[in-house]
């Protein structure tokens, strides 16, 4: 594939998409799609992402991207440019609900994520079976108050460097700061509510207590604050008085793994900008 | 009309359903309508709303009730009869934001909203002209930090006895603890967020701030708690990094009186039963 | 389990209510839910559902409905009650897509599912394993022009007084009259549009080429008519001129297994009631 | 206000984003928006909305236009442009039904709808009153099958070279062949269905008998053929089967008004492009 996307993010100013679209142009690229937002066209930030097609690209792309660089400077861009056809490598860590983990595996066999999943790891065992049958490799490394350091050890000696997006798919343990730099907006967490709504944990019994009419999930890059990282994507279903915390937890499990999924594709199709703790999607 | 309303709120046990629908036939009235809801049969409380027809409803129920106090004693009930032809007289307090007014003459002008507007009344002189074109009363009370206890004095005078249900429609001054006691559950508030998110003042720069992917609107009673009364109704729109605050007000106007006007139309058909905070919603 | 449920239809008249429950009241039998629908007080069809526990359900049922065949005679019921315990076994017909499936599975083994999916059968051997992987007899009978009769006859046998209902979870194969009339209101098909929009063949190029904005998909009992039996359930999801066919499809497989997955439920939890190719589904 | 937004369709090839985005900016013109779409980058047709801030807009514009005409013929694009200061006028035609006809006024009134509403006719005098009251000229042209010549020769009259939209805001008349040659996808139509389900008269009845479990609404432009044209914007709303015809239409008031106003909205905001009786809606 000679696909390629390009992320752009820079204070707005006269010229940009001219002079963006012109340097692809000049240098063979095609352009096939192109998104862009303003949050003010006098000095407000400018968020710009290009799908374009490019002969030869694997070759291509390095002058390109050296060339690029000078346009880059004189705009204060910060960019990105990500090849279609390398698929980003995914972790997915999971406790013992498998709703999320089974969405993400089924979207990804059926064709729909496209992506690699290339580890599964869990602080339980449960799941080695569904993983492998899968072709997937499953790493279980418990994790108690004790073996919490050691545990984030091996976590890390599995990931670091070798996979592009971890994914927390009911993953019940708190991840740490120094495990988030590693992978900054690279971890997406699904919370089982409606952020801000119902932060921490037991959301549904939260909900419940609340007496709220639609009950939701979000997924979120995960930052060093509980729940507070920049929000991607966000649903709800309805629900009414008839529902207890059980039926509360089952209606929710069905919005929670389509909404990770959302944001997970999005994530691995280059569509999303991160800026000032909330994110840019262009879909 | 012959139609009225029952609605039970007692512990569950067994005969409940039997007892109370033999009881209406042998008193010759017939059920068109019949829904409940057991938080637990083993002891749970038990809700139960019926509509029936009845024969010379006006002079015969005065008699029915009595019959009835009997039966509501033996299984400690709770309990309610209105008369569906007798429409609830609404007071609606506003301030300067007319979208949840207009929606609700609308919807009384086009006969969907079956109930009385007796009047409105408003901290400002602006919807004058709008509220008594429909021939309804408009009082002009103002409210400043000095004449707070005089201008709630008027409102209760304006009010008390006089009127059904009170709906706050964007009416922007907090009304207080002596107030609500004298409208206990007949309080209706829209608030413009998704509660419990962004409680208080300005959800939409709250929203706008947090970067959520759905603004929401919810009507609740008022209780002695700011935005934490029991929540009637509930609805959300998809927002997109795209909206500034202005969009996000403007999209949330139209979920706004969505909101509002189902809610206000639950309580004038009788649908709602309030109980330890929370709502039992009969649609 | 002692829980058993009630359905029944008959001419709307005074009493039903106060009679039915106060049969069950005198068996021993205490209502946990009871819903009903009258398309007219004044002599229109009336429908009720009742679920009620009833100690030793399994030998007292046999005579509670000997009593009750009275009742209803008086008040010209159909009528049927079923044991909660007692699942409904299901066959599942498939051609090569295997989301409706995967959901049904999915939901089965989590428990959401309270049902006993007893064999897949399908006109393609390709699911084999998948199914087989969940301890569930596949079977694989090829349907051509030529073996079309013995396919159908092969169908029959495996099914007939052996399963409760059938689902067609985009079975590519039209199913006959005399298949039908085995399984009446026993057979639930997923159709992928919003019907009556897009009958027939080829849906998703239909909703494409007429440029909607919003794809759909129908659960239905199957009838003599094809895609106009009794709608069971529906959903749609918003698109827009950017999905070609196959962002079509693949957005519409999501809606068409949500869709299915709650039409199933609602059967085996036995909460539809057909009438005049319309259903009544109490939820 | 410098604000103008232009609309391009032309059969897509390398160049054309960047041709002229450098075009607007040679030409000092400031883009603060852009959408693109292409139907399939080798040789499908490519559609772009632009919108762009220019110092003096309206001196500027004419040799703007006059230059890029050379542009567009290169490329052979089908092309537009439009002010953003020029608000589009607007002739409501509406029979009877005044739900459409008040959303339009309200959204008009409150500043959400940016346009003119120059008029309305009606074949009947009974909104003359309501509006009058916005100081709207309210015309009255009675249709018999007589008359119906003559009253169409009296709209061209009021509405030809006059306004730059007509909208059929619930109108119970069907417009000729000729008065829709006269506005080619400039007569937007609200029908009370979810098209292409229920073409034609009594859609809430047909939906009704169908036993549909969604109803909808369409917005879309006027063609020869009935209820056939370019659809802009559906949406739905659940039923049951409780609902009977009568709160189907009360239901339906509420979709068809919102879809009504989001079409017109895109429409006086140039986002629509119409190709091949479908739309592209840049939103």
């Amino acid at each position: 594939s000679n696909r390629a996307r390009m992320l752009i993010l820079c204070p707005d100013r006269a010229g940009i998409v001219a002079t963006v679209s012109q340097f692809l142009y000049e240098h063979g690229a095609n352009i096939v799609q192109s998104d862009q937002y303003t949050m003010d066209p006098e000095g407000g930030m400018f968020f710009m992402r290009i799908e374009f097609d490019l002969d030869g690209l694997e070759s291509a792309l390095p002058a390109l991207q050296e060339d690029f660089a000078r346009v880059a400077d004189r705009f204060s861009m910060k960019w990105s440019v990500y090849r279609a056809g390398r698929r980003k490598r995914i972790a997915v860590l999971v406790s013992k609900e498998d709703h999320a983990l089974l969405e993400l595996l089924w979207q990804w066999q059926s064709g729909d994520l496209d992506a690699e999943i290339s580890m599964v790891i869990s602080n339980h065992d449960d799941m080695r079976q569904l993983v492998e049958s899968y072709g997937i490799p499953y790493h279980h490394i418990p994790v108690t108050p004790d073996t919490k350091a050691e545990a984030e050890r091996q976590q890390l000696e599995l990931t670091e460097g070798k996979v592009d997006l971890i994914i927390l798919a009911r993953y019940m343990q708190i991840v740490t700061p120094k495990f988030i730099e590693r992978f900054p907006n690279r971890i997406i967490n699904i919370h089982h509510s409606f952020l801000p709504a119902f932060v921490g944990g037991k959301p549904y019994h939260q909900a419940y207590s609340r007496g709220v009419k639609l009950i939701g999930a979000t997924a979120h890059y995960v930052t060093d604050e509980l729940d507070a990282g920049p929000i991607i994507e966000q649903d709800v279903q309805r629900v009414s008085h008839r529902e207890n915390v059980n039926e509360l937890k089952r209606m929710g499990r069905h919005i929670e793994r389509t909404v990770l999924a959302r944001a997970v594709k999005w994530h691995v199709e280059d569509r999303i900008v991160v800026y000032q703790n909330k994110t840019v999607v262009f879909v």
